[in-house]
This record gives structure tokens, sequence and C-alpha cells, in this order.
């Protein structure tokens, strides 16, 4: 699950109560991840006291700062138990540059495939992909080169995920990523909102906000491979959607499903 | 012509340069009205001068504060001598609660039916459509009722224009006011960009800065029929483009004109 930052984490819970609602049976351990944030010690408590509300039998905070950390045998056993693994906000290279390769991804990638739950706010939403956006200036954006990307967590493949996206007005970017290579897809999570992907790919979209769906499949042309670094990108034909709770979006066949196909398909998937 | 905002009107006057050499053949004067802003006499002498570096045999500077100074006979009468006709920034209502219905938009109208190029910067670009946005924050954008809606001056039609676009984020006005009317065309200017709309409704965008082009005519679905005001709005499908110089766009055939293609159209026309 990738949440879009500013979740609320006091007072209703709204979102974390999803992600929380989504462990595995059985299992309401959770680890909370800060390799992301510069100020561990301030937001782990934060997230400890809301995990615990909700109910979770036990919650191991990772402040994650390096390497070292990252290999430790202890945090890998404290992973392979839990049920909700969850990444903090921070700076999205912070995170991959600590945990990339480590002994500590490979627990979570583990997990992930045997049905835990792995969730990510802000910078830890935008780090689950394979490619990651890690910056860019809206003012700068759709001159090539504005936008920074990098190898992420790899934890989901096929699309991009950028967050704080609406108050941010980050469109250019994920139009000049998807520019870039068409075959991803944009995913624009707003404040206060957030995506389940859900095992079968499609992707549901919950809390107040908004997610916006950037699909450059159907590029019919651009000038990018063509300019020098900073000058303006021509696109033509990008896909906007923007999606609100309770609507989704099928990853592989590209397409929208308002309220009553989302019900449908993820009630199929449920069928053994 | 519209124009973004913050266009050079002190160096190389690249943009100013272009709509002087739209004015028709033999007619070099340029009447400039500040009816959008709150402080003519700052503005009006920078564009005096602009205009008069870039040749024109006379510049007319009207403040144009209310609406007995829109029924000036003597403001009708520059208006009927000029062959360029330009609105300068500010406030867009500024500009319609003065002009909107006067002789001098009366004038306007017909000089722009003879043959006279009608430009408009910021306020001044966003005023020039039947339809006319004026507000709305980036960060309350796509919940029903945010972005401000008004009759604008009916210059050009089947579109709306928003300006400042890429650095203030605003993709999420015009996907609403798509939303609320699929017809309408949004365009949206860059800074230091602009777009020429000629007679054929051919778009040509120009400037070092982009033109973002949002069609809401094959909208899928929404749901902003049913909302309350506030409520986030869905939308499936808008189809997003972002031009270059040189690149257009066919408003009524909603086609995107690489280059090539725009220079074909643009001769097209002109064979009589």
């Amino acid at each position: 699950m990738a949440i879009g930052g500013a979740e609320d984490r006091t007072s209703d819970l709204a979102i974390l109560k999803q992600v929380f609602a989504l462990a595995p049976e059985g299992n309401s351990e959770v680890v909370v991840i800060a390799a992301a944030s510069s100020i561990p010690g301030q937001i782990l408590p934060v997230y400890r006291a809301a995990f615990e509300r909700l109910g979770a039998s036990r919650v191991h905070t990772l402040a994650m700062q390096d390497r070292r950390q990252a290999a430790d045998p202890e945090a890998v056993r404290l992973i392979e138990r839990s049920g909700v693994i969850f990444f903090t906000g921070g700076d999205q290279l912070h995170l991959t540059s600590a945990i990339g390769g480590s002994p500590v991804l490979e627990a979570i990638r583990q997990r992930s495939g045997a049905g835990a739950v792995v969730a990510g706010t802000s910078a830890g939403a935008a780090a689950l992909p394979s490619t990651m956006i890690y910056g860019g200036a809206a003012e700068d954006a759709l001159r090539k080169g504005a936008v920074h990307m990098a190898s992420g967590l790899g934890l989901v493949s096929g699309l991009m995920i950028d967050s704080h996206f609406l108050n941010r007005g980050r469109f250019t970017r994920l139009m000049e990523a998807g520019a870039s290579n068409p075959g991803q897809l944009g995913v624009g999570i707003g404040e206060d909102a957030a995506v389940i992907i859900h095992p079968n790919r499609v992707l549901e979209v919950i809390g107040s906000g908004h997610v916006i769906i950037i699909d450059s499949q159907k590029l019919a042309s651009s000038n990018i491979a063509a300019l020098s670094m900073g000058e303006p990108v021509a696109i033509e034909n990008t896909i906007v959607h923007a999606l609100i709770s309770g609507h989704g979006f099928d990853i592989d066949a590209r397409r929208y499903l308002v309220a009553d196909e989302l019900t449908a398909v993820l009630k199929e998937k449920e069928i053994p």
C-alpha cells in the first residue's frame, strides 16, 4: 500500500486503520521502519502509538539509518515475524541507500510474497516501485532531466509513485517520467489518500483525497529523446484519470474501475 | 493571442514581438488596456516602451478602471484606429466587470473580426474566452466548486484559458472545468509561453515555455453532477498534451499538430 503523505496519525487514523486491516489473519505484529527519516526518534513513537491504538499485538520500531542496521539479523527476525511492514516518510534516497540490496529488504520481499502487507507513506511510498522518482521542482518540470529517477525497492513493478501530488502540482513530473518510458504507469497520490495494490495488480483508492493516474502507454509522439538537457519536452496524448475512494484501476489492463466494477473485480479474486 | 504571464517586457521582447508582427499590414498603432490592473500607472508605461521599441507608430494607453471609461467615445475611437489591442494582467474580474457589455468591448470585437490582433497576458489572457476561470487554489482543486468560473469577454469560444500554469500546478483546475463541460477545451499557458489562435481555429504555441492542452471531450465518466460542494471529483479519461514552441492544436478537430503538420495547416489557410 502506498500513502500520499500527511495521513492522519493521531485522531481517527482512517488510512492506517486500513493498512492494519489488511494484515494476514492471526498476525497483528507491526514493524515500522524509519530508514527514510532523519528524525526517527521523533517519528517512530507517533506510529507506535497509532498502531497500538489500532490493536497491534506488538509494534517493533527500527530506525535503520545505515547499512549495518539493514543487515542486523535481529531486524530481519522482527520483519519475519510481522504481518505489517510500514515505511515512514522522509527522503527516498535515504531509504534506498540504507536498505537497497540488504538482508532486511530481502526479508521484506519474502514477507510480501507470503501475504504480509507492505505499506509506505510519502517517501516510503515513492520508494516501493522498481523505479523511483526522488526530486524535480515543479517549476523546472517538463524540461529534459528535471525529474530525477533512480532504482527503487522493487516491491511493485510497472508503475511509478509520486506523493504529495495535488498540493504540490506534480503532474509534469509523472508526465516527463511517462515520456521517458511509456510502459510505466504514473500514480500520483494526494494528501490523505492511498492506494492498495492487490495481488491481482488491481489498484484500489482509499482516503478522502485523490489519486491521479497518468497513463502514457498511448503516447503518440514526444521529442524527449532528441532534446538536450533542460530543453522543453513535448508530449502528445497522455491519458489522465482522477480517482477517489472506492474507485480503482487495473494496472496491466490499463482500465479505470468505477466503484461497482472495482467491487466485482475484487470479489472475483476471492473465489478460490 | 493569449500569453501565460511573466513574458519578457524589457529585454528581447520575444513574445511581444510576435504579437506586434501579427498586426494587419499598414497599421502599427497599438492600444494597451489596463482594465485588469489595479496599478495601471505602473504597468502602462512598461508596455508603451516595449511596443515603441518594437516600432509601433503610436501607442495608446487606457487605464479603463470603470464602466464610465469603458463607454468613453474617445477610447472607442482609439480602438477603432489600432491594429493591435493588448490587455495587461491583473485580475480578470476587474477586467470583465469594467468592460463586459461596454461600447469598448463591442469595438474590440469588431476590430477582431476585421483582422486586428487581440492579445492578453495572464488575467488578460484568461478573460478572452466565453467562459473564464478566475480562481481556485491548487490545494482545493478537484473538489466540486473549487474552481470559480464566470462569463468572459467572448473574444474566442470553445475553450478556457488558464495562465501561470506550470509554476502554479494548475492542472486540476482545467480538469474540473472540463468535467463540468467536456465540450470546452482547456488551454493552460505556462510562463513565457503564448498561443496564437488563428482565424481557422488552429492554435500555435510560441515562446520558450509550455502550453498544456486538457481535452475532456472523451471523458468516460465523472461523478461531478452527483456531488455536494467540496466533495472530491472523480474523472475518467482526460487527454493531456504538452506543446512547445512550433507545435499546434486544431481546436475543433481536437488534433495535435507537430511542427511539420502545423506548418502545413497554416500554409493551407493562406491559399485564397
